[in-house]
This record gives structure tokens, C-alpha cells and sequence, in this order.
């Protein structure tokens, strides 16, 4: 079988005291592509700290890459990118035609998130994470989704992940993202 | 056995007529570290177009990387970097107690670029490609080492290398500097 192309995309911004401080800053957001779990290709752009471009800039990448045509599932570390710059996934799979899965390592704790967005003024945005549906568990991971069944996410990340817990795009784009930001990637 | 880990450094910039124009300009650097092929974290910094601190910063990124003491070999894409930016691979190897290996696919045209460095005034920087020393023809490629011999050398290359010509780390390097530089990789 011919491998499947992925693409997972993760963030990196400097946070100074607080993340609200930093708003209007710019954050790195890492696209990589890979062939099962064979890197391919890598995309990079930016997005606003607490902004609400995510989304927009997400597809506008995954629509100019030249990987858009064989991409099976877009894969996103978490909803939120660059502070509370929240992704909507289903506007995601609608506008690209292709399957996005959320992928997070622990169950996110959306009494905290709902507080922290009612703190910065950014209650409106809970409609995001409301509309990002059902988190379900599979295996170690937590994932939310759109456009595809909970069996079609669970094999994206089975023919995804190699010796990591999570799959391989997500581990490059986070590995590059960090690195850009940094200087030097924390550990994959 | 366990997998040797390996750096990649490459680089990419924006050329507008010439490159000359870009003097003073920064070129990015990116060094990928894998074991064996498997990729293990990234590193970001900037050099001058032109200039003459590629081989100090590349020092430094090794020297600072968590992966230092593990590194069987440092490969370069080439000895120029951001246009005649010319790496000292003696020094290198001398300084991180590391091999280098420098892995090209054509082999390089000493008389054009020592004709090019004349015209850009910089012909006391041909001394470094003279000291660079002996290219060498290894399968498809063409390389040239400081700090091994040419057996391990091949063995570095063999033991990095997957479905690509030249080391994973070295292909790794040059598609997420493209994508700083571009917002997309071209392919690896």
C-alpha cells in the first residue's frame, strides 16, 4: 500500500510574563507534511498571539501546498494556537475537503480554558471549543475531529505515529516550531 | 546497536539580482540532528550573506546542542553558506572534536567559484575551499572530510542515509530552511 500523506501543524511564541501581554505579537505556526511517517515537507507562516487568523491561515497553507490533492487528515496539536488563537476544525475540513484531527496528550480541562477566556475578555471564542465536539480516547491520546468517523481518525494516527506517541507530523512541526522560536527544539 | 546521531546544517535565503546586492542580508541556518535517520530535534540561527561567521556559528550551535557529545559527524550541504560565507571544516572538526563531512550531488566547479570570489573581491577566502582539502566520489555524491577518514566517511553517509541520495539530517536541514525562508520546502 502506498503510504498516506499527513500534515500536522503546532505553534511557538515567546511568553514573556503573562500570554495576554504578548497580544498582537506574532507566533510561529509549523506545517510539516510527511508519507506515512516520512517527512516530506515542511510549511511556515504567522499568526497573531490571542488573534483569530488560525484557522484562515491554516487552510491558506494547506491549500497552496503542493501536498493538498494527496493529504488523507490534518492533524493539530490542541484548538488553541498562539495563546488563544482557537482553530475551528469543522471550518477546517469543510474549506480543505480533508479530515482534521485534534491530537492531545492529556484530556483538556475546559472549565479552566472557558475561565482563562472569560478572564481575557474572550468568552465569544468558547463557541469554537464547544463546536470541536465529543473529546474521545484513544489509546494514550486525546482526540477531537472533523470530517471523518472516530475509525478513520484512530487509523490516521496508527499509520502516522512511529516511535513516538504521537504521529510524526505533529512531533516535526513542534520539534521546527520550537526551534525557529528558541533557537534549539525541546525534546520531541 | 544503538544509532549514531548526526547533524545536518543547510541554509536559504532570498537571492534578488545577485547575491552580492545581499551583502550584510542574513541567511538562515538550520541544523537537524537525527539517529541515524530518525529525526531528534532541529536548530535555528542566522548568518550574514557574504559574510564570514558560518563556521563560528555552527561551532556554537554544536557546542550548544543537547546532542553534542553524541554526534558522530557534522555534515554540510556544501562549504558555502549564505553565498561565499565559507566554513572552515578543520576548525570545525578541530574545535567540536567532531568529523565533518561535506556531501554535494555535483562536483563542485573550483574554477568557477574561485573565478566568482575574485569578482566579488573576496579571493582570500579561496584558501578555505583549498583547505577543505580532496573531493571524493561516494556513490552518487561527491564529499569532502576533515576530522575521519574516508572509510568512515562512507560509513557516516551509509548509516544516515534512507530513501533519499544524501543523509536524512542534511535533507531535513535544507527543506525547513526553505520553508523559514520561502513558507514552503521545496522537495527534499
Amino acid at each position: 500500500m502506498k503510504n498516506w500523506r499527513f500534515v500536522g501543524f503546532d505553534d511557538s511564541f515567546r511568553i514573556s510574563s503573562t500570554v495576554s501581554d504578548l497580544k498582537g505579537e506574532k507566533a510561529v505556526i509549523v506545517g510539516c507534511v510527511t508519507s506515512g511517517f516520512y517527512p516530506e515537507g515542511f510549511m511556515v507562516d504567522r499568526i497573531e498571539v490571542d488573534g483569530d487568523d488560525s484557522t484562515d491561515k491554516m487552510i491558506r497553507m494547506v491549500k497552496r501546498s503542493k501536498f493538498h490533492v494527496q493529504l488523507k487528515c490534518i492533524f493539530l496539536s490542541g484548538l488553541t494556537f498562539g495563546g488563544f488563537n482557537i482553530a475551528d476544525i469543522s471550518r477546517i475540513a469543510e474549506e480543505t475537503g480533508i479530515a482534521v484531527v485534534v491530537v492531545m496528550r492529556k484530556k483538556p480541562d475546559f472549565s479552566s480554558i472557558k475561565h482563562a477566556l472569560c478572564s481575557a475578555n474572550l468568552e465569544d471564542r468558547w463557541l469554537l471549543i464547544e463546536k470541536a465536539g465529543e473529546v474521545f480516547n484513544v489509546g494514550e491520546l486525546f482526540i477531537q475531529k472533523a470530517g471523518c468517523t472516530l475509525e478513520e481518525a484512530k487509523k490516521f494516527i496508527r499509520l502516522s505515529v512511529k516511535d513516538a506517541k504521537i504521529p510524526e507530523p505533529l512531533r516535526l512541526a513542534h520539534m521546527v516550531a520550537s526551534a525557529i522560536v528558541h533557537g534549539e527544539s525541546k525534546r520531541g
